[in-house]
Formats: structure tokens, C-alpha cells, sequence
């Protein structure tokens, strides 16, 4: 299977095309069922077909465009990720995965090789939670997964709900809401996301792609806060105060050294607060703060760690309201489960780098994809990281073309071979 | 001096006009050189000339409402405070000093007492420093001592100069640039502010008043940030991270434990973050906090407390940085000094209530007061604090009239006797 090359060029052009339509200063926006979404959508499809797939889109607006394979009676794999960014993310998350597959499949054709099993790219709606307060709900449309109550969920620059905003492109939001499904997970050989690693372990590193053997699940508070008592700050002595921004001190610098303990005994997790802020309206200068908002993102590929840290949570939360008599509202709390990825598959992935001679390592996932919903389903998963820089969900986000058509290069070998 | 009642029905009166043109729900605003604080100007001038007195305005807008008294070459005696409040704040806070010193005078005259010297009720622009970010901009300039450039300093919610609200008000910003005076600190024969206490110590105390015998000064940072970089919140490790946020929070529980050691150490300080804020264009729920924004504000009665917590400051800083990869800019810092008050006054003060049989303390007053600038000309000064409920700088700021009165009677004694 030498000849397998996947074009650069091919690649560029269409991160080209995507970051024309994108631009948000600073960096990238495209809105889960948002326009950008949409035009991305829309220029995968005129990919694709421009290849010679077949394309078909569910309820749920899920895009899949499928070469045909020797043997129409074999599953296919399935290759693939999202299009939509974070607001002001960057070009590469997601789209790296749907472009990467697109030209693996360009790459077979241009070689004219068609493997034995149909290959379909998979381009799944609003991966990014940040738009709709929810994980994978395209991946989980695709398989009639999708609770019917997320369809009421508010979209977070809109206001409107998903139901609306699928409506509003001509999608079934009612098919999605009964459970129609597209995907049987009986009915797919295999699946792989590529993705950038959206950490800097393969940089680090110098391997230009990484394989995956677990993907975080996570609990979260999107809407918490802590209330105290406002008060003038230079009036009220300390042990009178009910200062929320002090409390909330307390509870990152406790979740933090719970942290520092988990990493030294080589637990995996990560404890974010993205978003803190004082009440704009009534907050001032020269006021005891009493009311802060935060969210709280904890994830480990580990369930009994998720435990022990919400466990931890709410210790030091009834701690601190007692200490400093504020109180503590963590709002709804929204969660997914550590998914295992597919040993088989990271094997056959393994031994493609090796033969190739391309560097390589194997590592978790601290970030949700929508494998983990594949893997959920039973199908055989996994996903190749791609060395990336400066992280993601953010401007500055970056990657080499060549490392993707390295990852191009194993998806292609993987699914000639069988 | 028996027959000197306040009367609670004029204060009463006087505290519903305001009310009925200031309210902002939730609570009050007057801003400082705005609509709110220029009718409140307006009202008080009007009262004041009912009640026979005469009235002069200064370049910078501030009112003086003069009694005659029985001999014209004896300095005159003044009481006042300001009318400006903060956004969403009370009723109480600084316009409690005005209209006590008004119910004072009127009660003098329904008495058919004519005090040795002339009382002067001072109504001072501008005390509130959330609307510009200086202390004490009214009084300063009543005594010519206002810094040219804090005449360019834009307002908070219009971002127009001090200078422009000024004009716009038909002031003189150029007179009070060059320095012109309208009050002489050798003409003053001593300065009572009536206040509300701000915090809960006189209530506590079953006090109706307090007599300060010191005045905080201050360190401020009203524009401070921390910068680390964002990343996604699922894949970077701890180590690898430079959250602003857990940053930020270890600052925070560092300054608390120096504030925990100064109390046990029966040093007075307040330290207080009132705006934390990370930023609401680049922040999400599943990015690591690249960047958030904070306000400082320290304060105490003894400069070498002050000195102290500077020092910590930055010497927290600096192992923040080191420790966790972020950058703190601080900003501009202002600045107050401690100011004492005058033991003379605060002894006649308590003579008076000792024979009327009204129960006091005395005590310092962490927060800043226009009787600071008085105090640092020279002029003997102290203030009344009254007791009040639920704080101030809140829309739930709470006191009872007749604690008011109790104030104003100890004033119209005091400026009866001498």
C-alpha cells in the first residue's frame, strides 16, 4: 500500500475555505446550528460529492458522505468529527477530523484503491457544549440517543431553543425528539475521530500523533454561585463579612490541593473554572462582594475519581458556608462517563505507525469527543490525536498540515486493510 | 438647652423627595455630578433657604448653607456631608449628614437660638469614588486642593471627563483647576460629619451613635488583572497550566491569612475584591481562564498596617507568578492617609450625650469620609455615626430617623454652646 499519500494541499484549501466564512476577531467562531456550522456543513457536502460519495443527513442535520466498498454487504468504518468551533476558538477542532477524513478517502481514490467496506465521514453537528448545555448532541441525535428536553435547551448567545434552531435549517427536530436514528451501531465495522490533541503533550513529545485509550467523562456546574452579604469594604470588620469572592477563593485553592494530591497519586483529572464574575449590576469598587457566579468543569477518565472529587466538593462547600456564612448554589449539574476506546484498534493504528516509521505514543483524553458516544454505543473506537499548538478553544490554536496527513496516512491503511 | 427636639418629621420628609426622584431598582442612585445628585443639590438648597439661610455655591459645585450667629467675626462652626450615592446603593448614605445638619439648624431656630458663631451646613460634591476614581473629589476642591488631572478622569457608567460633568452643569472646571478656594481651614472653627456607621457595630451595641477618633486611609487597585493562558479544559495538566483564575484565588486566601494575623494581632485593616471578573468575550465553560480582572481595596487607621499588607502584596504576587506561569498588572494605585480626629471634639460630643443621657461608643471608621480632608487641613474634626442596618453601598441600607435625631441634637448642642 505504498502510494497511500495524502495531499497537503487538499487539506489547506478546505481550512482555507472554512477560516473564509469563520473569522471572529479574535479568532474563529462557528456557531453549533449557527451559519458557520451550516456553511461548513454545506462545503463537506460539496466535498465530498465533488469525490464521489453518496451523501445522506439525518433529523438531526448529521452529515455522512460514503465511498462505496468491494462488498456492499460489510459494515462500514466510519471516520470523523465536528464543525463547529467554541466562540472565538480556533480553525483545526473538529474540522482537522472531517477534513482528515475527506482526504484519506482522496488518497484511496487518487491510489485507486477501494477497500472492501465502505468508508463513510462522519460530520456530526454541535460537539461544543458551550453553544447548547449539553455533550455530543448530534453524535447522540445520530443514534436516537438525544433526550427530547435538550431540544429546549437555550442556545447561550441566541436564547433560542435547539428545537428552534434545527427548524429554523429545515431539520426534524420531532423525528429527533421520538428517537429517529440514522446510525445502527450493529452497523458500523469500526470508528475514528481524528482530532488535535488541544494539549501540548505531543509537542512535547515530537510525535506527530497520538493514539487514544480513554476519553474523560466529567460532572459539571454550568450555572453555580455563591451568595454572601454585600456591605461597604471598609465598614464591616472580617469575622462580620459574608464575602462571596473570598469564599469562592476557599473553594478553588481547596479543590485545587485535592488536585495536587490526586496528580501525585496518579489519578487523572482536571478542575477548570472558565467563567467567574461578580454581579456587574450591584457589584462596585467599594462593596463586600455578595454574590459571585462561577462554573466548574471536573473530568477524569476515572469514575471513582469524578467521585471523590464531587464527594470533596461537597465537603468544603458545607465547610465554607459554615466558616464564612455564605451560601452556595451549584445549579444544575450536567455529567458524561468515561468511555473505554477500542485495544484492537489502537493496535491495528499502532502497528500502521510503526510500519510507516512514524513516531507515536498512546494517552487518555481529558477533553469529551463524540467517539466517547460511539464507544458508549458498543462500537469499536478510538481517536487519533494530532500534535497540535497553543492548545484550542482559543485564537491561537494551530497545527502542522503534516501531521494531519500523518493521522490521514493511518485512517487510509487502516481501512484498505480490511 | 432643654427644648432643642429634632424634629423626625422634617428628616422624614426630606429622605422621602429624595427617594422619590433617585430610585434605581434595585435601590438608589445619585450619581456624582449627574441628575440625581444635581436635584438633590437642588432640594437641600431650597430647604436651606426656607429656613432663612443664606447659600453659596464654589466652582466645583459645592453648596454652603449658612445661619448667621450672633457675632460675625467668630469662625463658623460647619456639619454636612455629601448627597451622591453609589449605583444601586441607599437612601442614607451621605445625605443622612446633610439633612441631620439642616434638622439641626431648623430646630435651633424653632428654639429661638442664635449660636455665638454662624453654622454652616456643607452639602460636597462627588464623595462616592466609584463615579471617578479619586477619594474626596468635592471637599478637595472646596479647598483648592484638587490635582488638575483628576479633572480629565472619566466617569464610570459615562465615560465622560469630570471636567465635562462640570461644564455641563454650568460649574467651573477651569476655576477649580487653578486651585480657586472658596473655603479657608483657618476659618473654620471645627467640622462635624453625621453618617450612617456602614456596618453593624452600633447595632450590636444598642448605640444610636459612635464618635470617630480615626478615619482609614487606603491602597487601591481599581483596574488590576491577572493573565495566564487559555487552554482547553480537558487537556492540560495541572503542571502545564497558567490559570488566572487559581491564581487569583491563591492571592486571595494569602491576603486573608495576613488579614487573619493582623486581627489577632489587634491590627485594624479591611481588604476587599469587590469586581472579579474573567472575560466575558474570550471566557468559556471548557477553556482554562486566560485572563480575569479585579479591584483591590485595602484600608486601615495606622499607615504601617497599610505599609504591611503592600509588602505582602507583593511579595504574594511575585510567588504567584513564579509558582503558576501568570502575569499580575496591578494598575494604577491610589491612595488615602489615616486621618485623626480631633479628641477635643470627640469629649465635648460625649459630654453632651453623657448629660442627655444617650448611650455611645467610640470607635474608628474603616470606611473613607470628605471629614478626612477637613481633618488634613487642620480644621478640628469628627463625625457622628449613626446606627444602621443591613450595611450601606446596598439597596437594603436601613436607618431608623430617630437615631438621626439623636445625632442632630448632639450637633445642635455642640454648635449652641460655643
Amino acid at each position: 500500500m505504498t502510494g497511500l499519500a495524502i495531499d497537503p494541499d487538499f487539506c489547506a484549501a478546505l481550512f482555507a475555505e472554512l477560516l473564509g466564512f469563520s473569522q471572529h476577531a479574535p479568532g474563529v467562531t462557528r456557531a453549533a446550528y449557527g451559519a458557520g456550522e451550516e456553511r461548513a456543513h454545506a462545503l463537506m457536502r460539496a466535498t465530498g460529492l465533488a469525490l464521489g460519495l453518496t451523501a445522506e443527513t439525518d433529523a438531526a442535520g448529521n452529515l455522512f458522505l460514503t465511498m462505496a466498498g468491494r462488498d456492499p454487504t460489510l459494515a462500514p468504518w466510519m471516520v470523523g468529527s465536528h464543525v463547529d468551533t467554541v466562540p472565538h476558538g480556533g480553525n483545526f477542532d473538529g474540522a482537522a477530523g472531517v477534513i482528515g477524513g475527506l482526504a484519506a478517502v482522496e488518497a484511496l481514490r487518487r491510489a485507486g484503491l477501494v477497500p472492501a467496506r465502505p468508508v463513510t465521514v462522519a460530520v456530526f453537528r454541535a460537539e461544543e457544549s458551550v453553544w447548547f448545555p449539553a455533550s455530543y448532541v448530534g453524535s447522540r441525535a445520530a443514534f436516537g440517543l438525544l433526550p427530547p428536553e435538550v431540544l429546549d435547551l437555550p442556545r447561550a448567545d441566541t436564547g433560542r431553543s435547539l428545537r428552534d434552531h434545527m427548524a429554523d435549517l429545515g431539520l426534524r427536530p420531532e423525528a429527533v425528539a421520538r428517537g429517529e436514528r440514522l446510525l445502527d451501531p450493529a452497523r458500523i465495522h469500526g470508528f475514528v475521530e481524528m482530532h488535535i490533541e488541544q494539549g501540548p503533550a505531543l509537542e512535547a513529545a515530537g510525535s506527530p500523533v497520538g493514539f487514544v485509550t480513554a476519553i474523560s467523562g466529567s460532572f459539571r456546574y454550568r450555572k453555580a454561585a455563591c451568595f454572601g452579604r454585600y456591605g461597604h469594604s471598609g465598614a464591616v470588620a472580617r469575622s462580620a463579612r459574608s464575602d462571596a469572592v473570598f469564599a469562592l477563593a476557599d473553594l478553588i485553592t481547596g479543590l485545587d490541593a485535592l488536585w495536587g494530591t490526586l496528580e501525585a497519586e496518579g489519578c487523572p483529572a482536571t478542575i477548570t473554572l472558565g467563567e467567574v464574575a461578580t454581579d456587574p449590576v450591584q457589584h462596585a469598587f467599594a462593596k463586600i462582594p455578595g454574590e459571585v457566579r462561577f462554573c466548574l468543569d471536573v473530568r477524569s477518565t476515572e469514575p471513582v475519581v469524578l467521585d471523590r472529587v464531587e464527594a470533596a466538593l461537597a465537603e468544603r462547600v458545607a465547610a465554607i458556608e459554615a466558616a464564612r456564612g455564605v451560601r452556595f448554589v451549584l445549579g444544575e449539574r450536567t455529567g458524561s462517563t468515561p468511555a473505554r476506546m477500542s485495544a484492537a484498534l489502537v493496535e491495528a493504528l499502532s502497528g500502521h505507525a510503526r510500519r510507516l516509521g512514524m513516531p507515536f505514543r498512546t494517552m487518555a483524553s481529558g477533553a469529551g469527543h463524540d467517539t466517547a458516544t460511539l464507544a458508549g454505543q458498543g462500537v469499536p473506537s478510538t481517536m487519533i490525536f494530532i500534535r497540535n499548538q497553543n492548545g484550542s478553544h482559543n485564537p491561537d490554536e494551530a497545527m502542522r498540515i503534516e501531521d494531519l496527513c500523518a493521522a490521514a496516512t493511518l485512517v487510509a491503511h487502516l481501512v484498505a486493510e480490511a
